[in-house]
């Protein structure tokens, strides 16, 4: 029967396909007793065959997708399952204890999760905890015919269906085979909604209910645009999501004539319309679609896609490549942004109980210089190739912009004193995330050459609420006039110093906050490369001098999120 | 031999008495073959007769210091040292795999602890893995002769000496005995530290090492004026402690003279100093202390002693015996400021990966309006006994305050209706201590009658750096021209709209910072009981009006935090 669903419009596009159901299989079991232990230790070996056979089967597609090294942890798993003194302590408890095969795998592995992970100070031996839970788990699902299910198998046309995709999940997914996906959870900025942009695949967020609403199998009509999603839907329906589809194709043939052209207002005004990217991989997406600048290229995945830190030569190259195939255009390239949230073998941080609140990004990089130096001598050496913009992330005080400037500084000095050529022009600005910053943005205006404003992060600490927790979501405001009156801050400080103030976050693509931020009279914004022509193509429609009155009535009358978004309705569509 | 260490003076005050480690033994073993297991379990028997006999001990000071209810964990103890099935487990193992009785007990204890922890849907048997983790390590820390440190058993005058102290640690310390403490970690607003100015013991905290370099029983002065700690003193350094402690009560017995007077500046300006409490006890510290006003009582300690929600009743009886014992004087009351970091029994809230940014205070009123409604009744009901003030905590937006306010205003009508008598001059604020809401902070004074600034929360979120987490304790900056702008807006905009503004954080007590706070005109200062006086003798010694230039230049000129600690030196020291 045909069932509609209301979700968060996540990522642009519109598809139609049978349902993948990425949801963990319910594994629980009840202890019995078997009196043919013998068959029961054959059940036991048809799963652990059952379960080698799979893992070959990940390994080849981890081997493609993610890289040698990333599918080595599947032969771990494998040789595990052939481990005499593991397996066979599961056959010794079938036999002696008379107990089904799920039991005595459960004892067993628990048995040697905790042995191995009583040994605190040897990180190898926790990591073998984690596999015997993972490998365990997988037997237990071949024990119980309820298989697993993993992205890496998938080989026909699918939508995903999962109560939330972590970015590991995205980064499996094949975009040859999925053809949208839809979670129960998060908003339109969740990681998962950010890559689903950059990947270009229709997404849908936060429907609560999809993964106990949706059988495997099912067909499914997704509209990212809109946010609707239907389960066996009629013909029409079929027809009207194909429609959809087509129109939506239209559109994106008619952004497609702005590719070339600058981005200039109905009244003649140029803003700075950049990408957003996260390797060099990504700069496919900013060619093509005609991006003015890279706004943010984002370091973190060079920390986290390696199992050591990434040398000062491979961080060189991926720098370098970037500045060359943007040919002059401007590159802002943040330094590493990583906390206690992540984990990083060759970085281990403290648990911490509030790790955006914690040590992270420059608090990081200004305590462990020797991190941080090397970062920058990659930057300052790549700096002789292109346009390049270094902007520290995470600044709070005057002093911590002052003591990373210092150490760019002193590095610059050493590379010339050795003779390596090293651009003159490099701008070094920062981030404006930290509410702290804002307030005082007049005086960093007089050290930064530039500021860049992250609105995720500058709202969840305004808003003093976690932009991953749905509890809280209802405070992620971006229109709410305290955040605004902080962005007009930022923006009015940096041009009173004659600097320039940007945002990298996700609100500068946004379709409401768009007028506001041209009403302000913001510089650069950057975006998902797959909102760039859409972004051109709206601030190709409106005027920017109408847009201050705007902008003005935002920070001053508007007391609410909802007034503002009213007010830029009123001012959008009266026009 | 003499060591001296330096620390953050956290509680005022001077004492010289023997160490006592309140620092969990290191209980590693090794798994040994044993021959006579017989003796084995004889000495396993040993081990929990000692433990039950030490319960005991516990047992009964618990429920002396603690409630009757608090100690009857201890009998659940005391019974599973008992339990056939447990014990015969462990004895069973002894014999038939010839362990020692260390590592029998913990195979057995930890197959009870997953077995338990497995039924997560079974509360009781989770709580029960929490007991049987506790009462093995007892038993094993008798099994290697090292005991456990105990609060409860102390029963002659020493200091403290910890790592860090949990407020349910600072809680059970009896200042009969407890002359002092000094922990590793902290700074002057961690919860033990607030506590120990509260309790009126000298404490210093965040030696980083005290818990190495000190042995039970050595002797030690602690100067919780200063921050130096000295392990081992000479005869001279012993004298000149006792000398500190002289004079310190010399200074306390002056500004005792003080305890009857209104807190009037040099140039005649009165301020309202006002104390922070927790629970109806700690008016003996208001009275005794002569505070104008209870400016803040925190209820969370009405949701956190008791295993279920307090009733209507039981608040009421607590705001009454509060609001009575003021004789008119205001009392300000925060409604339940509870959030994920917390456990409490019947309010099972989500693990959160940043529960500071959480669901949590008013977010959890206005979502759980059984809750709120009771607090609410309970504390209309008291308003017919003094003068009482309303406040929410963590409103970040407009549209949170008029909801908190609605449901205030619908109970209202509801009692009136019903005859109970309300008084109908209830003023209702807010805590300033979002950011979010400190930026709009002249919307809310439309809405609000008062403000309280929270220092903590607001430097924290401001800052974006958790107060609680050493390594980012650097950007715990209250003088931080940041912050210091919207302290200084929040008063603009409350007096722009007639209202008045406070704080109630750990800053309104603080010397920097009460020269600056007097500047800008806050109406009201409210402080640990203890601080009450000296903020008061220091006021006597001030001009409001020459504070007024101060309190601009430290928002305009200043950069830093040092910029602004320099600043009031040379206002107050030029003077």
């Amino acid at each position: 029967m045909t069932k509609n669903l209301k979700g968060i419009a996540a990522s642009d596009g519109v598809a139609t396909a049978k349902a993948y159901l990425l949801v963990q299989p319910d594994l629980s079991f009840s202890k019995s007793t078997i009196e043919d232990t013998d068959k029961e230790v054959a059940r036991l070996h048809s799963a652990l065959d059952q379960s080698t056979a799979e893992l070959k089967v990940i390994r080849a597609k981890a081997a493609e997708s993610l890289g040698e090294e990333e599918a080595e942890v599947f032969d771990a798993h494998m040789t595990m399952l052939a481990d005499p003194e593991y397996i066979g302590a599961i056959e010794q408890q079938i036999q002696n204890d008379k107990v089904n095969a799920e039991t005595a795998l459960k004892a067993v592995s628990d048995n040697f999760i905790s042995m191995f992970e009583a040994m605190t100070d040897n990180t190898y031996m926790q990591e073998r905890a984690a596999d015997i839970r993972d490998v365990s788990t997988r037997v237990l699902s071949h024990l119980l015919n309820r298989p697993l299910p993993n992205p890496a198998l998938i080989d026909s046309e699918v939508i995903i269906i999962a109560h939330d995709l972590t970015p590991s999940d995205t980064a499996q997914l094949n975009k040859k085979y999925v053809k949208a996906f839809v979670t129960d959870i998060g908003g339109r900025t969740a990681h998962s909604a950010i890559m689903a942009r950059s990947l270009e695949i229709p997404a849908v967020v936060g429907t609560d209910t999809v993964t106990t609403d949706v059988q495997n199998g099912q067909l499914i009509t997704v509209n990212g645009l809109t946010g609707d999603v239907t389960i066996d839907p009629s013909e029409d329906q079929v027809k009207a999501s194909e429609q959809a589809a087509t129109a939506f194709a239209a559109q994106k043939a008619e952004w497609a004539q702005l590719k070339t052209a600058k981005t200039i207002t109905a009244d003649g005004v140029h803003f700075e319309v950049g990408a957003n990217i996260g390797t060099p991989k990504d700069m496919d997406g900013v060619i093509a679609n005609g991006a003015e600048a890279v706004g943010l290229y984002r370091t973190e995945f060079l920390y986290m896609d390696s199992s050591e830190l990434p040398t000062e030569d491979d961080q060189f190259k991926a720098y370098k490549e970037v500045l060359e195939k943007m040919d002059g255009k401007p590159v802002v390239v943040r330094t590493m942004d990583i906390g206690g949230d992540k984990k990083l073998p060759y970085l281990p941080l403290p648990h911490e109980d509030n790790p955006f609140l914690g040590y992270r990004a420059i608090r990081i990089s200004l305590d462990r210089q020797d991190i941080f130096r090397t970062q920058l001598r990659a930057l300052l050496r790549a700096s002789a190739f292109g346009n390049l913009r270094i902007m520290f992330p995470m600044i709070g005080t005057v002093n911590e912009f002052k003591a990373a400037k210092k150490v760019f500084l002193e590095e610059k000095d050493k590379l010339v004193k050795d003779g390596v050529k090293v651009s003159d022009s490099i701008q070094t600005g920062m981030m404006m995330e930290v509410p702290a910053a804002a307030v005082l943005a007049d005086q960093f205006a007089k050290v930064a050459d530039f500021f860049s404003i992250g609105t995720n992060d500058l709202i969840q600490y305004t808003m003093a609420a976690d932009r991953g927790n749905d509890r809280v979501s209802y405070l992620y405001q971006p229109y709410n006039p305290s955040i605004l009156r902080l962005v007009k801050h930022i923006i009015d400080s940096a041009h009173k110093e004659g600097k320039w103030a940007g945002m990298c976050g996700e609100a500068a693509g946004d379709p409401i906050m768009v007028p506001i931020l041209m009403g302000m009279g913001l510089d650069e914004f950057s975006m998902s490369a797959t909102s760039v022509l859409r972004v051109r193509s709206q601030m190709k429609g409106l005027s920017a001098s109408y847009l201050k009155t705007l902008a003005e009535r935002a920070v001053t009358e508007s007391v609410t999120n909802e007034d503002n978004i009213a007010l830029v309705k009123e001012f959008t569509e009266s026009k």
